[in-house]
């Protein structure tokens, strides 16, 4: 049976204006033959897509402040912020993998600003101020790390180096954050959040198969990150005996089958992904004489995910030696499991219980920026189910009704926060 | 002990020359940042590598024909040729693969020429017209099949598929034969050899481990080339448990270690390859929705190709089920085992023979014009040594030395044939 409501609630979800800004949002970058979206991190499309956010910030009265690794903020202050109140938080981001849905990252900044069109709209001022992040390159499909907007905000990577990477098309990220007209004058971190809250779709099969409206998320699993290169030998595909092969494209595959058996192993904690995949010179009968292949490897263990680490460094060191090539393993990120704010998830989870929603503690599998945001505040996520489990890719699909359910109870957690619950 | 060459031997190969060709072919389409040397079929490289060809042909003062596939003859007539005598052609190509060496294909070709310059040195005309042939497309890099030229000269594909024939750059072959000057007037096929012969590197290993100077090649592998494609589901790489995965860059790898097995298991009689793999989305964090994949299969007999070709279908249909996913394939060519003819081998041997120089029978692992040519001439071949057995890369690579014992056998071959070793 689910509680009544608080009473005398005067502030009130807009789920309409919601859904539509997640539509419109959508429709920048949209792959017309493909069906998805394509926004990745300082491209034009992902420009348009700040443009967009930035207007609706600018059309609720927030002050939008942009700082200098391009994070965007809308601030809603308090009456009794005099700029150096530390704000609630809720953010996440607007930048997209390649042909990807509409809800990753943009379902939390738009129902942040959900939160922020319900103060105005009821005309009552927040207890404390509110900001919502848009954050830079969360999906590090060009410039890596992932995670990079939300990494440099919590200290965990300079701003220099962040501006100085070079990306995947060869561009300095500095230069193409200053060429859409993003690098703002902000110092990331200079505004320490009291606490972060971040909603966001599962992207993963458990809500839906256990049909439960709230994910209350507890904590993240680890993130390592590795670029593998084989270097074999070229050599003719109808001439060369198995025996005398150095054959990288064998050795690449070698890699993938064993990660399998290795995530199998594990009992279900661990996961693999070799996500790039590629070969040289890529001719039919040619051995391929280089392969590169990238590894992403979780577990929300530390130890396990160290375990997953060591046991996959002895494989490669066996196989170099085994097939007569050289691999060499470089690593692109690395990230720690997250345990997220017990006050903060206990709230989230009685919020869930107050409205009556079916809801379960679970692990987040992706990175998030909530994340790296834990590093310098209380931090905790709310999750909505994801159909199928699917995201990155253009099927992704939340329905519309769990969307505003999520967003209501992200309003109501920030209420309970503020003290404004039942004002 | 060596048996003395013929003592009234009047034609002398000029190896100097031949030597100092094949430098000055394997100059055109270097690639100055990897060592070798880049010509695919019908590019402006290759463009330039013919014109240099038939340069030397005219300088030799050969009548230069091509067909309207691009073949290109160089013709030295016999004084009792009225434009109707079969005559004995040697042949091979000068296209080559992605950073090649700088024999493959060009050493027939160039040493074919340096036969016709030892009658032209010695003022002799052949007792039966020769002709040097350098085939379109041998390759089949960037327009499939490979052996193009010969098959279609052989009559294994009509003139106008090969000339529509779309290539992996969007171009039409016929097209671009056009465009680089030349698309010839002879119909191929129209004049049907007595015999050929082609002289060529080993490109395998054999020859140098056991040290000997001369293969002589009496069969050709049969060759079955596929494409796979792999229809998964793209999914987030941290939220998809690994037992609902429908992972197409996991199920290409299967299909590589299963390959490795299936050589394996053939006790060596059975070559396959994986040259070609790519996978989509191609992101680090994303499940591959999408994998392509290149088969090549080889067998010197046709029963063990056809039953390697069978284990693998079923392998397929077996993985598809267990993985989820959808694998089509498609053929894209095949041609079976070759037994070259009995009389040219034994003439071939013999001519080593007298010369003392080290030889053994063999098979040929490469394909080859000559298993085309076969179909409509009695044929064979004669291979020399390459080091490492490397081909298909800028270190392939044969002693100037050797490279000349292998025109010598060729001249003498064909003089031989000619009924002129001893005139």
């Amino acid at each position: 049976m689910s509680i009544p409501p608080p009473k005398e609630r005067r502030l009130h979800l807009d789920g309409a204006t919601l859904l539509r800004q997640l539509r419109e949002l959508g429709e920048i970058g949209a792959d017309s033959e493909l069906g998805g979206r394509t926004r990745i991190a300082l491209t034009d499309d992902e420009k348009a897509g700040r443009d967009l956010v930035a207007r609706w910030m600018r059309e609720l009265e927030l002050d939008v402040v942009v700082d200098r690794i391009g994070n965007v903020f809308g601030v809603l202050r308090s009456e009794s912020d005099d700029c150096s109140q530390a704000p609630l938080m809720m953010g996440s981001h607007i930048d997209s993998v390649t042909n990807a849905g509409a809800l990753d990252g943009c379902y939390g900044v738009l129902a942040g600003l959900a939160v922020a069109r319900a103060f105005r709209q009821a005309g009552i001022a927040p207890a404390r101020t509110i900001m919502i992040g848009a954050f830079t390159n969360e999906e590090g499909i060009r410039y890596q790390p992932d995670m990079m907007g939300s990494l440099v905000y919590a200290g965990g990577l300079s701003v220099d180096a962040a501006l100085n990477t070079i990306g995947t098309d060869g561009t300095r990220l500095g230069d193409e954050l200053a060429r859409i007209g993003y690098a703002g004058d902000l110092e990331p971190g200079a505004i320490v959040p009291h606490e972060y809250v971040e909603l966001h779709i599962e992207q993963g099969p458990i809500l839906e198969a256990e049909n439960i409206q709230i994910g209350v998320v507890e904590n993240l699993q680890g993130i390592s990150w590795q670029q593998v290169t084989i270097q074999g030998n070229a050599n003719h595909a109808g001439t060369t005996p198995t025996h005398l092969r150095h054959d990288a494209g064998f050795v690449a595959a070698s890699i993938v089958t064993f990660l399998r058996r290795l995530a199998q192993n594990s009992g279900g904690t661990t996961l693999a992904t070799v996500g790039c995949l590629s070969v040289q010179p890529n001719v039919i009968n040619v051995i391929p004489r280089r392969a590169t292949l990238t590894v992403d490897l979780r577990d929300p263990d530390e130890a396990r995910l160290k375990l997953a680490e060591q046991r996959f460094a002895d494989f490669l060191e066996k196989l170099a030696q085994q097939e007569g090539v050289k691999i060499t393993t470089e690593r692109l990120a690395r990230f720690e499991p997250v345990v997220f704010d017990a006050g903060l998830v206990a709230c989230i989870e009685a919020s869930a219980n107050r409205f009556g929603f079916t809801n379960r503690r679970m692990t987040s599998g992706a990175g998030h920026d909530a994340q790296m945001m834990a590093r310098i505040a209380p931090a905790a996520m709310i999750f909505v189910p994801s159909q199928g489990g699917v995201s990155h890719n253009p099927r992704e699909h939340t329905d519309d009704d769990q969307l505003v359910t999520g967003a209501q109870v992200l309003l109501d957690v920030v209420l309970n926060r503020l003290g404004q619950a039942l004002a």
